[in-house]
């Protein structure tokens, strides 16, 4: 198969691309690193991209933004970090690739942990999360020709935790290489409109 | 106590209106209807409303749009549609009304069964309804001076039948009475967090 990897020098991608790449073309994409470069933000760019690579076989995003703060303090335009970024990044992605997968191809997205477990300064990230996961379902009955799509919830990476821990007391996280095979089974199994919790 | 509602004068607020109404003062907000008149997609709009009602005891929203469309024909443009109405709408008057409730006070914000259960043309109304659970659930646990917020997901209602039926073929309708008392249920009950599913 041929795997696009929007993100796949992050934390996440790097071992999605390593699981992945042991059996499949994988081809990365990140915002300045990868072979090829695109800010999902903008759909013009996803589109671009897409007119570059050709067709492929699955497209998973480990990309995307959130605001981290105070619920006191938030204001709409730190609320807009997430929902332009990490939510309307990947929908971008899922809309302009549903005309760039070959048959029976996938879309994986990213949510994550905070989206059903909330944790203090976490309310952008609890709704981005949860819209993702939302949209992975709502998406996955509208999909054509054995099109699938499903997303990834990770819990706090082990790798992550020098950056993030401070967040997330008490949690347990998880080494980089097991989320990736959630990534591996949504991509090389058959299911669709699913959430992969890895906590 | 005194109680807000904002969508007061629509299918599901008339019903909440008539339910708290019994019991607490009702102050009705609309787009053009009601006491007060706000577009709660302008956070300096619900500032303002808030600034002429005062302090209160509970806020309650019913208002939102959402995009409804085929997900192969979806534009970000449509997709902004229930981020900035539905979801960026109910969060701003979440984020104002923390300064302006009472201790002791509640949010009851409003999502929808294609959150969980998805339909087709229903991909934004999953991601949006997922996010205001997802919010509600985030912004629960950093609420101050013991202020509450949960979320109401109705199913179709009986009185909108007529209007979004083709939507939801083989799906069971409830009277807008009995989705009423969910919104009493989080406004004069102790819980905090919750979605209240009403199907
Ligand atoms: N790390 C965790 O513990 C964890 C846990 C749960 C969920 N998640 C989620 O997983 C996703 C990835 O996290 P991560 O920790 O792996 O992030 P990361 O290490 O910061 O990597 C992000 C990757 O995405 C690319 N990227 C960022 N913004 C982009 C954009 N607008 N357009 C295209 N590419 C973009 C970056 O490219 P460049 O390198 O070229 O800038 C990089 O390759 C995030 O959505 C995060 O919320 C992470
Ligand atoms: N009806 C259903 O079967 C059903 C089922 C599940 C979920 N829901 C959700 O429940 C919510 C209300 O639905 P509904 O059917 O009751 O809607 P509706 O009958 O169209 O009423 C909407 C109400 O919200 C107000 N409103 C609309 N946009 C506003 C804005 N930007 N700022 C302030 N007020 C605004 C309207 O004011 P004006 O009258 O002054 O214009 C009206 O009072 C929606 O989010 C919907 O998705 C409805």
């Amino acid at each position: 198969m041929k795997v696009v990897i929007i993100g796949a020098n992050g934390e996440v991608g790097k071992a999605v691309a390593k699981e992945l790449g042991q059996r499949h073309e994988i081809v990365s994409v990140g915002s300045s690193s990868g072979q090829y470069q695109a800010d999902i933000t903008d759909i013009a760019q996803v589109r671009e991209l897409f007119d570059k690579i050709g067709k492929v076989d699955a497209v998973v995003v480990t990309a995307g933004a959130l605001h981290f703060g105070p619920l006191s303090e938030m204001t709409p335009e730190q609320f807009h970090i997430g929902l332009n970024s990490k939510l309307m990044g990947q929908v971008n992605v899922a809309l302009v690739a549903q005309e760039y997968l070959n048959d029976g191809g996938s879309i994986t997205l990213t949510s994550g942990i905070v989206g059903e477990n909330p944790i203090r300064n976490g309310a952008n990230a609890s709704a981005v999360n949860a819209a993702v996961d939302g949209f992975a379902r709502g998406a996955a009955i509208e999909l054509k020709r054995g099109l699938r799509i499903n997303s990834i919830s990770p819990t706090l990476l082990t790798e992550s935790q020098p950056k993030y821990g401070p967040y997330f007391y008490g949690f347990e996280t998880v080494p980089a290489a097991r989320v990736a095979l959630a990534y591996s089974r949504s991509v090389e199994g058959a299911e669709t409109g699913k959430t992969y919790r890895i906590w």
